[in-house]
């Protein structure tokens, strides 16, 4: 269904540069398991190993926001955009990092009230308050 | 600017059903400052009324989300539909709620490489994997 | 402000490609005020010649459906892809036409609502009901 | 293939604020179908209860809008947000409540005109007339 | 799957006017292969007429950009529109009009670097530098 | 009118790390001017640096793609993104790059004809043909 070749773990194999990129997803995450996304953006190695190591800066390496707030704000841009892919990816992500039904619940509230007052917003053509400006 | 006219406190104190709502958004917050949105959305009463009712209880009221994770959850999804009152407004909301430069640079960071992915999982119409599916 | 010139009616009237579609827009809407849009659009005059033919055929000539659902419609387009100039413009057009303040706030609830439901039905990725599908 | 379970009636049937609000659709709507968005929803009482409120007031309770004008702009919206589930079971409702293809026709010509000049408008970076301001 | 029905070769014989279209396409393309897209639009003979009108005139016949930049900008206007349809067709499009695996890894780095700044200007909302404006 | 400070040239200049991209910035485009967009990101100098070096990858360094048609692939995405900003800046600098008017209004009509035609395939929700699925 994809527009490019999947690639399986023995195509990966037979390409260094491909190899020591799933080599690293898999040392990172702790888990055997490549999903599709990789397996897409392998027939691009230059971007599979840039895309890589900002989502491995990005989203693994530990900063000042919790790695749950990270997911949701993720699942959040991925909704707005319509992506299946990722919501259905990083919402799996999400579960596996503690998120329960109950926050599920929340979390699903606040972007459908954010959809609908941005809807507001953007229909009224609300003029920013001086409040809200910086500098 | 706007597409409606913007209304003023005296003509919200003419209104009960208005000043209702503003005497509660007062309250709620803690401060005599009501920004442009609602004075928009003032124009249609009962819209007012559900709108804020819905804002109170997903954003204000206590769960199992802390407050700052759900204003960046909300300027994740207004800043994916190009919503710029909604940014301002609620980037001005994190801030008083404690976000630090710090964070706002991960929140950035977080964003804008989930558009990065989103873009290039839509493009390549990536399969989701079983692994990722429910039921 | 534009990333193109705007075209003054001086400009227009030297150009018999360009003064033959303003002089059908003015015609056509009874109206000697002509919008920004076409003035931008007049740098490229077979682009403003299509998109004038379509606008007419589309927004102006009678058919099934009356002219301010057209609008609504238009306005609900608009508003999800973010377009301020569009959202302006077609504000005004269902103004002209009739729209009162009480169903300008039924159509802010239906397209806040339908934001909120697209945001809810794209987060859980629902499975399209084999009752909807055709054929 | 959804992000969350989908209740089945027995399930349902065994939850009394989910049995609530699953047989006020079915008495609203006169009809013993409920389609999965609802069944997805039921992991999150609180949500399905509020959502279910809002769209029974602004889609159903009669207003002055007529039932098929509201349809077709929640399927501009729809589409707009490439919300798949979200068109394909409005359509059906459009359908149901006497959209004729002719209409249809119209309605498609109408959103696809609105996307064509909502993507020059945005390209060009038209500043709004004067004309269109409030206030 | 689709919400319209998709015409048959059969079906489309027995009406002169989506004929018309119909053998335009193919004479056109030079290919006895008609894709779905027009199958649905069948439903709709003025729409269908408009359409191929104007796609043929916009992205078939000769201008100053080449045929393989034309689908690069049309796929990338239908990602960031989540348009699954359009993508998969114009992706296509483009191999048949040579698109090359290391061409097609760079233009994924460019709609995946625009998502990724477009994110970051929209949350900072960076005011336009006057170097930039028309006029 | 920013969520975040613009950085002036003293300000970057007394921040070795800010210096150092903003010194790259100028020595890879000759030129002395930088814009808004780098000053805003001046306040994340990691996110900066990062996404300084992605966007000199991938629409500076040279490769199978001519830049005019890089920029008019970012100017895609970017309109249909609604950033304002992005459309702005490079259609500043596909001009720099030799884009005419011809070719400029050819440019607007793909990425309004795509607008029109992802519009309808969204709304028809038409099944993918078999011909354009890879594998």
């Amino acid at each position: 269904m994809a527009t490019v070749k999947l690639w399986t773990d023995e195509e990966i194999a037979a390409v260094p540069q491909l190899k020591a990129v799933f080599d690293d997803i898999r040392a990172t995450r702790k888990s055997g398991f490549v999903n599709n996304f990789w397996r897409a953006l392998a027939n691009q190695p230059d971007l599979l190993q840039r895309t890589w190591t900002t989502v491995k800066e990005v989203m693994i390496e530990p900063g000042t926001l919790d790695p749950l707030t990270k997911e949701l704000v993720y699942i959040a841009v991925s909704t707005a955009n319509s992506c299946s892919y990722c919501i259905h990816s990083h919402t799996a992500a999400a579960r596996a990092k503690g998120l329960s039904d109950q926050q599920h619940g929340e979390f699903l509230a606040i972007i459908s009230t954010a959809a609908h007052t941005n809807s507001l917003a953007n229909a009224l053509q609300i003029p920013v308050d001086q409040e809200f400006l910086i500098g």
